[in-house]
């Protein structure tokens, strides 16, 4: 590979979806130096769209201030909506199989619960060892309250699940899986329709989690015969900070699905307000509270530039910047004592890549100081993200570049060793 | 009482939060009729600050589009620092006692699980009668999860629960009380400390739903020995549609409570990604996933002006603007066959009224399309919540007006008997 900054700007010529960065604010607007911040965590919170203050606008200052409680008419549909948006656009799922509601966690538990539910007499809970935290609480926590038994599958923390790890942890006492599709922290790629045979075999369900995978790679649920999935919309689907999260019931299987907190958005007849709970039909029965209107609509705006630009070209993409990414880092960073802690193989990553250095956390500092914006993972991993639908490969040049003469330097060295609560 | 429109703006003249009228936005903006709408639906959904837009604005283009992920330096504390506003400004709480957090029903059955937890031995859950179907189905719902039993008490659905009808209902195996503290459809307010008191004495905790009294009446939690209560923003908090709920927990609860749902959020050290769940000490473990920053900003903006007019003073004018749509009530619709539906002594109402009319959906689509905004409550009833912060006197005299006109003319009797899904 050729890793001159030429070569990374001819790669941008002949981008496809160059012409969606000019769609997103934020990318070069700092005035003191209009090349910056590189932005390298889209996978932890995706850029603002430009139309999204415009569309906020529209709700708050039209809808809320004007329309007043009449609006709800068109808020009501609007879970619903921008579900099938996802459905269709990002998800590869048909209409009525998606639903925008709660946030990742809470979806999770809903259909966790609703899960082990449909799977009377299995008193096993499988999650993956050094899954995201929050997949693994919940499994935990849904086990203890149901007193089952969780069995964690271990998993390399760089390479990811092996199949055949999981395959063997399978058997007539496992009620459901909980597995991300693409790991969090080493951007490792799951085989959707693989696991989802083979628990299915065992006569499991697997929930997915498509936090790190929906808008960065094609997950085609319908086509892998999944089940159940959930997922973040404020990552690579750009719905902003906090943005609720969706829920994915495949079609056949609604019907012998509860959920189990009983709110009244997931009634039958909603407003006839009726003195017993009887779950509606189709997906909203996993609808719970209120709907976040101003939320879901940002979540709107986000995901139909995904779906405009196609998951598959922006998994082409992603694949080739993470490409740029590994090859630039063997080249330049490797020297230092960077290590690759990513699968090297991009056919089995998502569109993050993970470098690990026992200086991680004083790295990232460092970059982050100088205009480069990567994530931390604790302990000693600097996780990159170029979110392939305004991340330009010369951006992922400048920012090794950086990265290199971090580590040249010595730069890092004057920063803290340790964490604060918050960065 | 003088009934004449002088009279009501001779009170206008004289009320101490006139001026907060101006801190809201589309009063009187309706360029073809300045006087419309006539809004008396705030306890559905409140009307929209005037500062809402430029906050949310701040938080999408600045601290979004430009800050990216480095802005959750602050995003991560807003969760409980609007908490603290509206302990200290509007429930009469505690800092540290109060979390922004997921929806009125998910918060509902996190504290209710809770609680039941904490009461191990008792196998009963007590929910009122035409109590908000969310919180009649949240009970059932847990209940039927843990094979406890719904004790369902009866209550007047106009003059709500009677005091001695709940004692009575109280024994050994009573676990939790869920409990409306203004009744959703009749405005019925209970007595908050005698009923936690009550409860306490037969062993059993008291689980408020504030949400038709949060902004409308001093509920006092503090004062009033309550353990735990949940409600809405979007109501008199004016938090927009959908907005986040809040819960409360008593400080020396706290502790001995864990929620069911266990998300990353409420881990001790979150961003460690420890290996087991652990809650953070505080309210802080009844947060589950990442929080929503935009709507969480906009209950801000909400709960800040209901803590600067004070909650007494709120309190002071509902109950008045109540006792003129109660006398109007009398004197002009009880003839064309409209009964209160409301307990008729003030101190026994929150901040809405409820009429009674067998014709009331076709009252409430009459009265909408003449610019009067109430709110159709299944199956006759015409509900007026007409929000001290931004409604006048002359606003309750004129909607009534037209309320009389409709019925003196028969104008509502073209429409729709019948309820469509959505209104």
């Amino acid at each position: 590979m050729d890793l001159t900054r030429a070569a990374a700007e001819a790669l941008d010529a002949a981008d496809p979806l160059a012409g969606f960065r000019a769609r997103f604010a934020g990318a070069g607007d700092d005035a003191s130096d209009p090349t910056r911040p590189l932005y390298l965590d889209g996978n932890s919170l995706g850029r603002m769209p430009v139309e999204t203050p415009a569309a906020l606008a529209r709700v708050v200052e039209e809808e809320w201030a004007r329309g007043l409680v009449r609006s709800w008419s068109s808020w009501i549909g609007a879970a619903t909506r921008v579900g099938d948006l996802l459905a269709e656009g990002v998800l590869g799922a048909r209409p009525g199989e998606v639903l925008v509601a709660d946030s990742t966690t809470v979806d999770l538990y809903k259909l966790l619960v609703a899960a082990a539910d449909a799977r009377p007499g299995r008193d096993v809970l499988v999650c993956v060892a050094d899954d995201f935290p929050t997949d693994r609480y919940v499994v935990a926590g849904v086990a203890q309250a149901r007193g089952m038994t969780v069995r964690e599958v271990p998993a390399d923390i760089d390479q990811g699940l092996d199949p055949a790890v999981l395959a063997a942890a399978l058997d007539e006492r496992v009620a459901v899986v909980v597995l991300s599709a693409v790991a969090y922290r080493s951007g490792a790629l799951a085989d959707v329709a693989a696991v989802t045979a083979t628990a299915r075999e065992a006569g499991g369900l697997v929930l997915w989690d498509l936090s790190h995978a929906a808008g960065a790679v094609p997950v085609d649920l319908t086509a892998n015969g999944a089940d159940l999935a959930v997922g973040c919309t404020y990552k690579y689907l750009n719905g902003g900070p906090g943005a609720p999260a969706f829920l994915y019931v495949r079609r056949e299987l609604q019907e012998q699905l509860r959920q189990p907190i009983w709110g009244w958005f997931g009634q039958r007849d909603q407003f006839a307000m009726g003195p017993a709970y009887d779950p509606a039909p189709g997906i909203e029965r996993f609808a719970v509270g209120t709907p976040p209107v101003l939320a879901t609509v940002a979540v709107e705006v986000g995901a139909r530039l995904v779906a405009e630009a196609g998951v598959e070209r922006l998994a082409v993409k992603g694949r080739a910047l993470g490409e740029l990414v590994v090859a630039l880092a063997d080249a330049w960073l490797a020297p230092h004592g960077v290590a690759l802690a990513s699968p090297r193989d991009p056919a089995r990553r998502g569109s993050h890549v993970t470098l690990a250095h026992p200086d991680a956390w004083q790295l990232t500092q460092a970059l982050v100081d100088r205009g480069v914006v990567p994530d931390f993972r604790t302990p000693d991993r600097v996780r990159l993200g170029p979110a392939p639908l305004y991340t330009r490969f010369v951006d992922v040049w400048d920012a090794m570049d950086c990265f290199r003469e971090v580590l040249a330097s010595g730069a890092h060295e004057g920063y803290p060793t340790v964490r604060a609560r918050v960065t």
